[in-house]
C-alpha cells in the first residue's frame, strides 16, 4: 500500500491529485494558481468532499467544512516558483496530517502534453527522458517547460519516488502515416516532425478501457468512437483498442469548435484575416486559440451553459451551440466512416459527461447506421450510463473520465514493472 | 434556333465552347493560352471529334485530321490581350464556317470565381453586376479580375448578345449559416465576409440534377453526396436539391487532398512550417496551393495516374493515393451524418469519372450505412452509370460533369426570362 501522486502543472500553476495504489483511493487534491506571485493560491480539499466550493478572505491559511462535510484548505501567500510551490504544498499535506511521512509517496506521475513521436507510452523519467522533454517544448512552447519544471522540482522534494511522464500525445502514435500526415510537402514531416499528434489521450485511452471493460469486449477488437468534449474537445476513432485517428492535429487548435479555439479552419482565410486586421502571425494565432470557437461565435461567452441559458433570444448564442453540435457530428459521422464497424460511442468530459442535449444531437445524426437513442437513459450527468437502447447497432456510452487515476495507474504499472 | 458560348477566362488563356441552342449540341470547343505572348496559341477543335490531339510545328495556322474523324486547328501567334484574342477566335470561327455570322451567337456564359454574398444564381451582366465582380475580387484576386477581362471584350465583340455571369459559389449559397461560418470571432464575418463559399457550384448542380432526373426523385426532396474529383476536389451534401455543406472553404484550398492543394490544415502547424522555413504568408500560401497535396506527398506527381502506376514500388506514390482516398471517405461520412437520409452518391470529374478505385473505396466504406457497390458496374469510365446493386440503401452513380452545359442552360433560360 503506497501512495501516489498526479501531478499536472503549468506555467503558473500545479494541480494534483493524490491516490491511495492500488487501491485507486482519492486521498486528497488540490492546486497551487499563480505561482511567481505574491499573492499565490494553495488549496487543499480532503475528508469526504472533493467539489470545489468557493471561500472567502482566504489571506491566510484557512480550513472550511465543504457542503458535503469534507475539508478544504486555503492560504494566500508569496511563492516564488514550483519548487516552492511544491515544497509548500507537502509540508501543507504532513501538517493536516493528509500524510504521516513523505516516503509514504512513492510515486509521482506528471501530465506532459508533448511527447512528439519519442514516446508511444508513458516511461519512467530518466535524464535522457527530461531532456526529450525540453526538446519537444517547440510543439507545445507554454506546457512542455512548465511540465519539465514540475517533474524537476518533484524529483528533488520527493528523491525517493519513481518519477513517471504520462504524454497527452502518445496514444494516439498508434495512428496510421495516412492519418496522421497532413497533405503538405513530405520534407516538412521529415525535417520537422510536421504532423497530427493529437491530444487528450489519457483521457481517451480511460473511457476506452472503461467502455471495453462495461462491455466485456476484448480491447483487441474494440473499435469506438470516443468523444471528450470540454473547453478544449476531440474526438478519437479507435480502432481495435487504438488510436486511429483524432481530431486534434499539430496541435490542441484543430479540429472541433471549442470554448475559445477554433477548430478547422481554411489557412487561406486566416492570411486574409490577418492582412486586413494588421496581425502578426502569433497575434493571429491568438486570437485563434483564445478570442474563437463558442466565444467567438456567440461574442458572449465560452460556456456551452451560459449559451443554453440564453438560446431562446440570443441569435449569436444558438449559432454557436449549432456550430459546436455540427462539428461533433462532422467527427463522429467521418470517424464511422473510417472504422466501417463501430462497438461503442463514448462521450466524456464536462460537456460530455454533462449536456444530454449534445449527445442526443450526435447519437440521433448517427440514426443512418442504426444507432437508436434511449433519452430516458440519456437524461443523466456525470454517471457511467448506457444512452442507447438494447437494438441500437452501436452503444451509446457516458463514462465520466479521470485522466488522474490513468496517469496514477501508469504509475503503479511502471513500479512494478521497471 | 441559336448558339451560345460558354467561357472561362483566365488570366492568360481563354477556353471556351459553343452550343446550339436548346439542342445542347456542342458545335466547337478551344481555347487560346499565352494571351499576352508573342507566342499565344489557338486552338479550335470541330467535327466529330472533341478530344485533344497533340499537333507538332504548329508555327502557322493549321487544320488537322483528328483520330475520330473531327478537325482540329491550331495556330501560334503573338496575342496582346483578352480582346485580341477573343477577336481573333471569332475570326477563326468564322473562316472555318463554323459560324456565318457573329449574330448567331446570341448569348455567352462567362464562369466566374466568385460571387460571395451577392450571387446566389447565375446572373445577366450589368454594369452593377461587372462592378460587383471587380470587388469580389479580394476573394479570387487571380481569377475574378481575368473573368471581368473576358466579360468585358465578349460585350465589346459581340454587342448584340445576352451577357451571363455564372458564379462557382453561388450553388451554395443555400448552406446554412451554421454550416458557411467558421468558428472564429463573429465580427470577422461581419466587418470581411470571412466565411464558406465553396466551388464547383456549376459541376455539383448539373451532376444533381441529371441525378435527381434519372432516379425519378422530385428536387425538392432529393438529399445527396455529390463528389467532384478531379485536380480541384470538393464533396457537397446535397439536402432537397440544395447545397447544404461542401468541402472547399473560403477559397478552394480546403477541404480534400488534391492534386496540389493541401486541404485542411492545422493551423497553427503553418506557422510553425513558415517559421522554420522563412517563408512568408504568401509564399506559404503557394506551397499549400502548388506543392501541396499528391504533389507534395508523393514527391513525384499530382497526377493520380502517375502515382497508380508505380505505387507497388514507391511507398510515397501509395501514400498520396492511400491519403486522397482517406480524405474523401471523411467528407462522404461526415456529409451522410449531416444528411442523416441519402438518396444518391454521386462521382463526378476526372478523377471521379475515370478511376474505378477510388470509386471504390468510398462506397465500401460506407457499407455500415447499407451501401452495397456493384463491382461489374463500377468498372466503368466517363460514362451515366449507377455503380451500386439494388439492394443499396444509397444510389451510387457515376455522372460526366459538363459545367459548359449548365452555362449555357442558365444563359437560355436568362434569354427566355429576363
Amino acid at each position: 500500500m503506497s501512495k501516489t501522486m498526479a501531478v499536472n502543472a503549468g506555467s503558473s500553476s500545479l494541480k494534483f491529485q493524490l491516490l491511495e495504489m492500488p487501491e485507486e483511493k482519492v486521498i486528497t487534491q488540490g492546486m497551487v494558481e499563480r505561482i511567481g506571485m505574491p499573492d499565490a493560491v494553495i488549496t487543499i480539499k480532503y475528508g469526504a468532499d472533493i467539489e470545489p466550493v468557493r471561500l472567502i478572505g482566504a489571506e491566510e491559511g484557512q480550513i472550511s467544512l465543504t457542503k458535503n462535510g469534507g475539508q478544504k484548505y486555503e492560504h494566500v501567500l508569496a511563492i516564488k516558483d514550483h519548487h516552492e510551490a511544491i515544497d509548500i504544498m507537502l509540508q501543507r499535506l504532513s501538517d493536516l496530517g493528509i500524510i504521516k511521512d513523505f516516503q509514504e509517496i512513492t510515486g509521482v506521475g506528471h501530465r506532459v502534453v508533448a511527447g512528439g513521436e519519442w514516446f508511444n507510452q508513458s516511461v519512467v523519467v530518466t535524464d535522457e527522458v527530461l531532456a526529450k522533454i525540453d526538446r519537444l517544448a517547440a510543439y507545445a512552447p507554454l506546457h512542455n517547460p512548465a511540465n519539465a519544471m514540475g517533474i524537476r522540482a518533484f524529483q528533488k522534494l520527493l528523491p525517493h519516488a519513481i518519477s513517471v511522464a504520462v504524454f497527452d500525445t502518445s496514444f494516439h502514435q498508434t495512428m496510421p502515416e495516412k492519418n496522421y500526415l497532413y497533405s503538405l510537402p513530405y520534407e516538412y514531416y521529415a525535417r520537422y516532425g510536421a504532423r497530427k499528434y493529437g491530444a487528450h489521450g489519457t483521457s481517451h485511452r480511460y473511457v476506452m478501457e472503461r467502455a471495453a471493460e462495461k462491455l466485456g469486449i476484448p480491447l483487441k477488437e474494440f473499435n469506438a468512437i470516443s468523444l471528450h468534449l470540454g473547453a478544449g474537445a476531440s474526438v478519437t476513432a479507435i480502432k481495435n483498442g487504438k488510436s486511429y485517428d483524432t481530431s486534434m492535429g499539430f496541435t490542441p487548435l484543430a479540429g472541433l469548435t471549442m470554448a475559445t479555439r477554433s477548430g478547422d479552419v481554411d489557412p487561406s482565410l486566416i492570411y486574409y484575416i490577418q492582412e486586413r486586421e494588421g496581425l502578426s502571425n502569433e497575434e493571429m494565432l491568438k486570437v485563434l486559440n483564445t478570442k474563437s470557437g463558442l466565444l467567438g461565435v456567440s461574442t458572449i461567452s465560452s460556456d456551452m451553459r451560459d449559451l443554453e441559458d440564453v438560446q431562446e433570444t440570443n441569435i449569436h448564442a444558438k449559432l454557436a451551440l449549432d456550430m459546436f453540435y455540427d462539428r461533433v457530428i462532422r467527427y463522429a459521422g467521418q470517424y464511422f466512416a473510417e472504422l466501417g464497424r463501430v462497438d461503442a460511442i463514448i462521450f466524456t468530459a464536462g460537456i460530455g459527461e454533462n449536456d444530454p442535449v449534445t449527445r442526443a444531437k450526435v447519437l440521433n445524426a448517427l440514426q443512418f447506421a442504426g444507432v437508436v437513442l434511449d433519452e430516458t437513459a440519456n437524461n443523466v450527468r456525470g454517471k457511467e450510463t448506457v444512452i442507447t437502447k438494447p437494438e441500437s447497432t452501436v452503444t451509446g456510452l457516458l463514462i465520466p473520465t479521470n485522466e488522474e487515476l490513468m496517469i496514477a495507474r501508469d504509475v503503479e504499472h511502471l513500479k512494478n514493472n521497471s
